[in-house]
């Protein structure tokens, strides 16, 4: 744990910044091992770019948090009846940010923390950590890595169950509601929403699932993830209820071989940008350009979405121990759509796929 | 709908803002209908004094919010490979909000698109939402009652099922998930991550549940909630396995007076500041008052923490309609806590109560 202090250190110095402020979620807990959850009441954690991590936080959090933080931190609780500016503006006085470069996770930290901030340091100059906590995240450890591979486990196990109990008539939610109950009796637990898409709701990439019963013929979208030790996995497998169209196959087919295309071209040194095109352009060519409305795909590790983004622009090059998705799909209103997905970790000379479920099209007998 | 659009133009007058910007969340639930979760892919609806709400949003996400939205909208879409400045710089200009005072949630907004939407109008003049909108969502209407009062069915039944089970060597983690289970088995969820503190383990009151075996003699505070049609029940009752110590009895009786005198201080026209106070003296007179850690309540509705909040400071007069938790606590280190939370509605001559479950200690057999 002080090993990624320490890292967090090297990056903080690399951007001159005197500190990263952190609020409770997934970076928090990556850093300190608090598992905290923001709410109404203001916490945040300072990393100072030299000594003690300090933490502005509710009295009534304080004693948890000293438990479960790897290492001493500094504590400025505050009560209910006192509220949190005092403390506050005492964290920052002690470590001298009025006038330095903090650090803020833009994609976390809310307009209360920084007005907060603002008024207990008004010459404090605030800018985007999200870069510096990425760089250390989007790597993965081994112990990271075990933990992903068992959260992959755990959904490919329990998405064969579910494929097993599909059949004509049953709803979409009923589906998810069955995926989501074998995550949990084996102490899992959904990594988001389960989405079962089906027949034309399959057309939209955001379904939110119906209680629309399935008929013969559907195409049948299932994307869903398990949590292990905080770690998310994250699948989608496209299945048919009986014999599909022509035009079912042909969009199969299609984003069958561009999963594969981004696959093969993720590697060390390619970009995310990169992986997009290389899965992209098969779509494309295929005449269903219009109809991949998403980026190819994105981070994943504690948070479901995290850097790095497979995605035009992303021109930073992958490095070993990265793990994103690639999730290619195409979807036609009125017909359908299909996704297929994989959770992939970037090594020595390509990546590694930790789903290995089925990738061919599995025609269920209606 | 437009009723609560009605009033939010009404309270924006009052407050003398231009317009005010809601991301994914409860606000945007409460407003448009819309089910939408924050994420890394930049949302933001503008409510404007006058017009047509406007949104921003990702392209892929259209399809679902135009079903959904419960009036019409104007969407300015965005696709992964634009990114969402153009997008929000259209919808800013259109709505003339460049120079405009602009409410956004505090609690809710991020530094990502407070950032975003500064430099789309740098002149525009941010200020604090969360009172305009707790304003609106403070007091329920018959709908939303109704919705609350199953959500307290819901977490009573499901409570007195979990207690049934526990036994000497059952752990915090057992029963917190029989009590989901049985949530989930009638087609509602928790509302929150809930709470079993048992024996030494009771005297903090954010507790995350453990393996801890139940022994004879432990306090065992159950904290839950069920989700019914969005809206959120939150129970606390304390048990005690065998024979309670004195001391366990005296804790119990101090709480449970000053549940009660909680309950009695509310009333319209009380402030939330005045039901605290009304359960603190209890348990300051009883000479416990620096083992109370907590304010006595929160406001519960579609959010499970939301205003009014039942704490020091709070002077703003309770109105009819208002729904709050009343839950004062001690917590002994080395002995365990004692809980008990009801959650209540402001009627014209008090408050009623929407948990009905015995107050009374229960003492179970070893």
């Amino acid at each position: 744990m002080s090993q990624r202090l320490n890292r967090l250190r090297a990056e903080m110095q690399r951007a001159g910044v005197a500190a990263v402020a952190v609020v409770p979620g997934s970076n928090l807990s990556y850093l300190t091992g608090l598992d905290m959850h923001i709410n109404e009441r203001l916490a945040v954690a300072f990393f100072p770019s030299a000594g003690q991590p300090v933490m502005v936080l509710p009295a009534l959090e304080q004693p948890r948090a000293a438990a479960q933080a790897h290492f001493p931190m500094r504590f400025y609780p505050w009560t209910d009846s006192e509220g949190p500016h005092e403390a506050l503006g005492r964290a920052m006085a002690d470590l001298q940010l009025d006038g330095a470069r903090l650090g803020v996770e833009y994609t976390a930290m809310r307009v209360l923390e920084l007005r907060s901030i603002e008024q207990a340091a008004p010459e404090v100059v605030v800018g985007d950590a999200t870069p510096i906590l990425a760089a250390l995240r989007m790597t993965k450890d081994a112990q990271e890595l075990a933990a992903m591979r068992t959260a992959v486990h755990i959904v490919e196990r329990t998405l064969e169950v579910a494929i097993s109990q599909i059949k004509v008539g049953m709803t979409e939610r009923a589906l998810a509601n069955i995926w989501d109950a074998a995550m949990r009796e084996i102490g899992s637990a959904p990594s988001f929403g389960t989405i079962v898409a089906s027949g034309p709701n399959a057309a939209n990439p955001h379904h939110s699932n119906t209680d629309r019963a399935f008929q013969p013929g559907d195409l049948i979208i299932m994307d869903g993830g398990a949590v292990y030790q905080g770690y998310a996995s994250d699948i989608t497998r496209t299945v048919v209820l009986g014999e599909p169209s022509a035009e079912a196959r042909r969009l199969y087919e299609l984003v069958q071989a561009a999963n594969a295309a981004g696959r093969a071209a993720a590697r060390p040194g390619a970009s995310g940008e990169q992986v997009d095109q290389a899965a992209r352009t098969v779509i494309t060519q295929g005449g269903y350009g219009a109809q991949f409305l998403h980026r190819t795909g994105h981070g994943l590790g504690l948070d479901v979405h995290e850097p790095p983004y497979m995605v035009a622009g992303n021109t930073a090059p992958l490095t070993l121990g990265m793990t994103f998705t690639i999730e290619p799909g195409i979807y036609v209103p009125g017909v359908g759509g299909v996704r297929i997905e994989d959770d992939v970790v970037i090594t020595a000379d390509g990546a590694e796929s930790l789903t290995t479920f089925n990738r061919d099209l599995i025609v269920l007998q209606p």
